[in-house]
């Protein structure tokens, strides 16, 4: 199991309960690639948004993100954290 | 005190080591800004670093960041997370 950071952008003045919404989104389907969605965070001024995931591959959260209605590329695998 | 998420580029190759040591390099510091650096991921084959800290301003961070030797301009106020 591997772990990742998403990036979103564009998300230009989420509210917190859209950015709990979407969290939500994710966590109903995740189960079915094997991913979980641990935290999100909002910057809703630059429309940033950073998701920590653990799964199989970049290519299964992606899946998820899309099927949850919010689709991105930028992903990145963590390999180490402090 | 605001949250804040700030982003490295073109950290390729880095080590979990270098990252130990780069994040130690902030935490020495800190305290003469009032910031406080809570975890950071690295993904050394896109040379991304994500740094989570707490802080009174992004200009805070940024001079911490700075004068521990990697000064970074991409840095986000988070409002929100879940």
């Amino acid at each position: 199991m591997a772990k990742f950071m998403d990036v979103h952008s564009g998300f230009y003045g989420v509210t917190p309960a859209q950015l709990n919404d979407a969290h939500d989104a994710d966590l109903k389907i995740e189960d079915d690639e094997g991913v979980h969605f641990e935290q999100a965070w909002l910057d809703p001024e630059e429309g940033k948004v950073f998701c920590l995931s653990t799964g199989p591959s970049k290519e299964a959260v992606m899946r998820i993100h899309e099927r949850a209605g919010h689709p991105t590329t930028e992903i990145y695998e963590i390999t180490a954290e402090v």
